[in-house]
């Protein structure tokens, strides 16, 4: 959520122990965690070159520069993967997944300062390993389980997936087992729920996402801007007039800011919705094509992308009739309509996911979950409320969205055997005439 | 796992802080833990007189009388259950899973003595209902979805359901971070994840279970039964044969009671799978009979459960020669075959879900999950095993036995409006015609 910090690029990692009242003690010289922070991150030249050219203006003035500097680069980072497609998308959410793992187990490390802890660090990333395995070959199936099902070579991976993935993860779960040493067991044990937590957050509902662009890129890019929009119009709106604090976890957030960003991220939501609906490339589910033996982003459009006439409640064509206007109806996408319960989760809800964080940084007594990108703090600090919003659409869409696909019911009868085939057929022939669906004599 | 405890009935869970080296702190007349202790259990009364009768025994002795008593108490318990049937033990599925979470939360409240918690127990209980709302409401769509479909007021529930649980489940989280008070951050955080990791492990394979009792109560049975015959006679043979230490995680197990317990389970699996396929009570999936109103435990057996001639190995064929006999093929319900798979796991990789609470233990310093079982310790501390074995069932289950339902992909149809119902079959009817299954004279 929209902060002011005045960032110094020093180490503001801290461990501390479990216990409130121990003394904070600092841990600069940890050789575990300069090695994460050695890693090249690309971000620190740029940094040090916008310093100096902006080092006359105030910290509050220069950390916004380069703050919105970094928020434009960003954004047109976005675009340009939007324009690369939904393959990009996807590597790039697995990315930034990956990303958000390594900074929240790294904090994890830290804070318990698990340096020593045998084969642990190695164990988190097999869960890692494990879980991804598991859910991209899940949604890999749901999708393109057609496609998947002609490769000889594949089909046995197709059909014992989740036996492959359950025997994966218990041979993690074994080997955390052996990996465990007396001295050791209650950080052991800490790590492991920490991990699983982590895995939780991240690994699964950055499936969700991915599951989001499969049913149409709308679905990512209207709550991703949403959530963007009002991070950005709340952190202005905040910065230019906000005086009254919101909340005791984030004490730079305000009344005014939260306001603001709500009422701009809801005309920002018709505006983009009104801009995507325009586009198939937007609104149809990715499927694959196999006339074309390639990825399709044609389609039927889904009613709520298809213009609409609603009946005018009579208020408000009374109110029209003052004018001598006698408008009764209106035309509009109904995707529009649904935007609005959109923007109100990102900019009600949606903080939440970042007052959560906040707590969190501040429970374990960090700055920032990481120094990525200059100005904003690590990736986990961008996407902590864009997690909760693509859960928040996954499950929307398959409540209201989602009909039943045909051709999906079409696609589970074809991967059976043609007696099977057959049967399903006569079975569905059957009870459609009973209950009186189809003519026995058209039949 | 088979462990020989000297019992005694005080309060052996000790609190103990985060970092290793500080001191083991005892906390006997913590208010919190004493109400939890003080619910009425039912067992404390009958070990007393069993204590009085059994005083002149030596106390390996009289734990090992005691500890017998019980497990045939369980036993014959769980054979009730049986006789009464799914529904039965769906609620006693229930009944455990909500014990262990009580048992498991309180050990994390009595670790990081955190009664001053604002609003923390009622919060991880909600989460337990929240999450069971959203499982239950799962499974029963998915097993009894038609069923559920045909009455108007659950049908709203039906389709809203995962949007009705993400929102119980937005309305906990929104309330942890309003609960959240800068003193306790940390153990906030702490609990908070302790929670999660709870539900993870208890919930989510709890569901498994019950899907499992849904496929056929012998998916429950077997498996069950093998993890308790392991447990028994591991015990046995180790209290009869035991020398050589196994695992220093739980020093009481030896060698010779893993090894005695895995070649007696896989005997017992032979045997358990032998019985229990000749009724078709224990082998049919509970079904909704539409035209009795009721479950049903009717059906056309699967493959698995029909005697099956198998040719022998030509070394076998070979070796019965010998004795003059021409035997090369052999009659046997596959079922069985497929036991041997769940005995070697249960066996050789359910110990480590043993392994595993044992080390939970002893991380945080207590003897046993619970005391509501006189010689067992806590209903945990009896399904530690059981938890995982579920899941392998499952996951088996999914990959080698569950042949695609053509009945699931009727009742999916028959969801549908009568003219997708009526799109679906013409689609299906041209594709079938297209593929050369279907003759489009005959059809």
């Amino acid at each position: 959520m929209a902060e002011i910090r005045n960032r110094s690029r020093s180490k503001d990692i801290q461990a501390i122990p479990q216990s409130d009242d121990e003394e904070v003690t600092d841990i600069p010289g940890n050789p575990q965690l300069q090695d994460t922070k050695a890693l090249p991150q690309g971000s620190d030249k740029t940094t040090e070159v916008l310093d100096t050219a902006l080092k006359d203006l105030t910290p509050r003035w220069r950390n916004w520069i380069i703050r919105g500097i970094f928020t434009w680069l960003m954004i047109f980072g976005f675009f340009f993967l939007v324009y690369l497609g939904p393959l990009a998308l996807v590597l790039t959410i697995f990315a930034i997944q990956i990303k958000c793992f390594h900074e929240i187990i790294t904090i994890g490390y830290t804070v318990y300062k698990s340096y020593d802890l045998p084969w642990f660090r190695t164990l988190s990333w097999y869960f890692l390993f494990t879980s991804n395995y598991f859910f991209y070959g899940e949604s890999l199936i749901e999708y393109f389980g057609v496609l998947l099902h002609r490769m000889e070579f594949l089909r046995y991976l197709v059909s014992y997936h989740r036996f492959i993935s359950f025997s994966l993860y218990i041979a993690g779960f074994v080997g955390f087992v052996f990996s465990l040493v007396k001295k050791h067991y209650v950080k052991q044990f800490t790590l492991f729920g920490w991990t699983h937590v982590t895995l939780l957050i991240i690994v699964t509902q950055s499936h969700l996402i991915i599951h989001n662009v499969f049913e149409g890129l709308i679905w990512l890019l209207v709550p991703v801007s949403m959530i963007i929009c009002n991070d950005i119009m709340a952190y202005m709106f905040g910065f230019f007039f906000g005086k009254t604090p919101l909340i005791q976890l984030s004490p730079k957030k305000t009344w005014e800011g939260f306001i603001g960003g709500a009422i701009s991220t809801v005309f920002f939501g018709f505006l983009i919705s009104y801009i995507l609906v325009q586009f198939d490339y937007f609104v149809c589910p990715v499927t694959y094509d196999e006339a074309s033996d390639n990825l399709s982003m044609d389609c039927i459009r889904h009613p709520v992308f298809i213009l609409t006439e609603f009946g005018l409640p009579l208020v408000i064509q009374k109110f029209f009739s003052i004018f001598g206007l006698s408008w009764t109806t209106v035309k509009i996408y109904p995707f529009i309509l649904h935007s609005i319960s959109l923007s109100v989760f990102a900019s009600v809800i949606g903080p939440f996911g970042g007052f959560f964080a906040s707590g969190f940084k501040r429970a374990f007594k960090i700055k920032d979950f990481g120094d990525l990108i200059p100005g904003h703090g690590g990736i986990m600090d961008r996407f902590d409320c864009q997690f909760l919003m693509a859960t928040f659409v996954n499950v929307y869409y398959a409540s209201f969205i989602r009909a039943p696909n045909p051709q999906k019911i079409i696609q589970s009868v074809l991967l059976l055997t043609s007696e099977e085939q057959l049967h399903v057929f006569s079975m569905l022939k059957e009870k459609l005439i009973q209950n009186g669906i189809l003519n026995e004599t058209l039949s």
